[in-house]
């Protein structure tokens, strides 16, 4: 296996086919793995390295160990015209997600909107992944979940609610989706595990030490130091609600109770919660006059006078729609770390991967 | 008329009553005029005092402008399952938007979620008023709108969005409702105001200059600087998910095109736009096993260490719940500006106000 280096790429296809084989010797179903597979991938296209191919060791662990299942099925619990809630049965976060979000389309296909809020699921990836599953249905698309709690809130000592991704995406008629994804907290913690090994600074704003106070101390996290929220209360307060839709009102588990993916007990289920959204465009507007207005906003938007060293305005999405062009016609440049990850994977589940 | 004391107050139903006296004398129905006084005074007693009764006149003058309209009604113009186009026919932001949200909680009541878009609105003042609402009705309740732009995106010289707030409220069986208000600008421009008249620095962050670089002149906001998104690109990203859903999606005026309610032709409809979104708590689980959730939630919160002088973690809306309970036992007490204004509607509109 050759050592990671910058101009060495992998194709689409031959990643997404490792994940498969490592998922499918694990005895998850082969639209499983492949649903998995597409959604770790595409992350990894888009330069998301941190919630693409590089979790695929985790969750094979917790496959192995049990705590993610491979012999049931995400199911619908419950259901009315514009919603549902469906159960995960502790299979892969993808599967359920993806599973989640088809429900949504689906619901939005007859009502106009599609609401369902899940429980008995696991981490899954990048929220961005469903939302944009959504927008290429032609819906207005958003994506939330719940996790272990690592972001204060204003005057805490600790954590007090997860990172709590959200992400939204709108379709387009000739370009790209628009697609933010993000979490609450102001800055991820692994931009904080990077600065450390880097022996950089912390910024200020980034964390709280366990006296509730701003530290620039980045050896304390995660332990004795939490994310702040972005923008204080408001960050928090947005997170409260995604707690309320993914995790309260799913019944899944609710911030302290949420299982760590990555740490917890490998043969225990996590039980994260998410939430859906579709919003079926065409049953609200004339697609043709939507699409026309959307370009108008984004053209007025690339249209607007830039700071120094700015070449134009980005809408969200715009860079990693960029670099999943480049991953299509060059293959995509994993990251070492990345490499590392998907070598334990092959190893320890005695897959070859090829590098 | 006395001037303004601090220790002096007034009545919950003496301030509507005024309101309503305003714009009924304006040619505003007897309903519509209660409808909107609500809206002003409750967020009054929230302590809110930024959009409540202060903005009256300017109602008033639009209202005698012909920008809002007295003889028309806000309606359905078109509507599924789970969703509406609201029309509100420039009547007042206040009315026709708690009548988008009572069609949205009247299609959640039946479809267990519903999402209302409204075209040809104006300012409506607080949107937390609606999410509550919704919260009043047993549902979690989201509300938002688009505004003339105020906030710079990330990489701007100028403003690029509005203040786009939005707002989320989720009942709970025997506390207050959660109620969170927030706008995408890292703060109000009315601080930005307040800092400058006091004689006081911005703080960094605040604001963006015309050159698209931070700046601490407060002096040069609104005409040469803009107000910095929450968060850098997620305040951007989420004010632009508002945009869409409030603005693109509803055919209402989107970014620039929005009018000024308080500068702009008080002859001219502003045409903003705004969403309302409703989901039916009892469609998706059990009211009590998701009100025991919710408390457990708020206990769990309450009951987290704090950082020194901080006696307890806060619940969104915490605050504004005990300036009303306040409010109700012992009058309001409107800030000076706040009895100016309502003196100069009372002035312009032939109405006594006694203070």
């Amino acid at each position: 296996m050759a050592s990671a280096v910058a101009d060495q790429t992998i194709s689409i296809g031959e990643l997404e086919d490792f994940c498969i084989r490592v998922l499918t010797s694990l005895g998850v179903g082969e639209d499983d793995a492949r649903t998995t597979a597409k959604a770790l991938v595409t992350t990894d296209t888009w330069g998301v390295y941190t919630h693409g191919t590089k979790l695929l060791r985790g969750y094979a662990r917790r496959l192995r160990g049990g705590g993610l299942r491979n012999n049931l099925s995400p199911k619908i619990a419950d259901e009315g015209a514009a919603w549902a809630l469906v159960d995960g049965q502790s299979t892969l976060g993808q599967v359920t997600s993806t599973f989640a979000t088809e429900v949504a389309i689906r619901k939005a296909r007859q009502a106009g909107v599609g609401f369902v809020t899940v429980t008995n699921s696991c981490h899954f990836g990048a929220a961005g992944y469903y939302a944009w599953l959504a927008a290429k249905a032609g819906m207005i698309g958003l994506a939330m979940a719940n996790d272990v709690p690592s972001v204060a809130a204003p005057g805490s000592r600790g954590p007090v609610l997860g990172s709590n991704p959200i992400a939204f995406s709108c379709p387009t008629a000739a370009g790209d989706p628009i697609l933010l994804d993000m979490s609450i907290a102001t800055v991820a913690g692994g931009k904080v595990f990077a600065r450390c090994k880097r022996g950089e600074p912390i910024p200020p704003g980034w964390l709280v030490d366990d006296a509730g106070q701003p530290t620039q101390d980045g050896t304390l996290y995660p332990d004795r130091a939490s994310l702040s929220p972005v923008g204080g209360h408001k960050g928090y307060g947005i997170g409260l609600l995604i707690e309320i839709l993914a995790g309260v009102l799913s019944g899944a588990a609710v911030t302290k109770q949420v299982g760590s993916w990555l740490f917890g007990d490998m043969s225990a289920p996590t039980n994260h919660g998410a939430a859906f959204l579709a919003i079926d465009v065409s049953a609200i507007m004339t697609p043709s006059t939507f699409y026309e207005r959307i370009a108008a906003l984004i053209s007025e938007i690339h249209a607007e006078p830039t700071a120094e060293g700015v070449a134009s305005l980005m809408l969200p999405g715009e860079m990693e729609w960029r670099n999943r062009r480049q991953a299509e016609s060059k293959g995509i440049a994993l990251p070492a770390d990345v490499i590392d990850s998907l070598q334990e994977a092959a190893s320890e589940s005695g897959q070859p991967f090829v590098f």
